[in-house]
């Protein structure tokens, strides 16, 4: 008799875009990016670092984010199972560089930013468009 | 008699998220991108600084740039008229960096970079989904 195997099977897509922005220009940044992509720009309730930018991109959640750092963008990948998605990254080369709640920050080879973070997305949006992971 | 009016209306939509990354890393980088989104990365003929990543990010093309700067990411948007597209994001706080070929390189209030450039997806898509300015 063989052993039997357990298979565990993970999801991920690309969740939204977040143009992360020095705190003292978040507004004015949000204020260009609203007018410039014809987006609704809407404040997070119980999270004044974020304002929305509905219907910006299309497919993908847009976000300003204030951040106490230079300028940058980065890209925030959903998932049902937030471990299993990090070690994936970090099997690729990503480096793991700090959890902010359930967030798991990882720098991509080259150099860029994504977050990892648990299914914000209708959940059939989600499984009609994630990529189901070995 | 009124005198004539001259509208000249033009459109616009976000085309494409580049991952700019520096040169001697823009392999890697795309491998990682490549492995971590499920897509397929596909070099640029006439290009080589560019490798495209097929189906990475619903509904926006995505690429991996060889840059000689710091890792940074960028937003295209296409246009069918980049001298208007350029003044009216002009008018909305950008500042013009730099021109490259037919392409505007505009920096953003709160200092992202995004680049104007011509219609580069298929004119039906374009005309379905750009957004029409006055």
């Amino acid at each position: 008799m063989q052993g039997d195997t357990v298979r565990c099977m993970h999801h991920s897509r690309v969740y939204a875009l977040l143009i992360d922005t020095p705190e003292a220009e978040a507004a004015p940044a949000a204020a260009f990016w609203s007018a410039a992509l014809g987006a609704t720009a809407r404040p997070v309730s119980q999270e004044p670092q974020f304002t929305r930018l509905d219907q910006a991109l299309p497919g993908l959640v847009a976000v300003v984010q204030a951040v106490d750092d230079a300028p940058r963008f980065h890209l925030d990948i959903e998932t049902d199972d937030v471990t299993a998605e990090t070690a994936r990254l970090l099997a690729l080369g990503a480096v793991q560089v700090s959890q902010w709640l359930e967030c798991r920050v990882l720098r991509a080879p080259g150099g860029h930013l994504l977050c990892v973070i648990p299914v914000h997305s209708d959940s059939g949006v989600f499984l009609a468009q994630a990529t189901r992971w070995p």
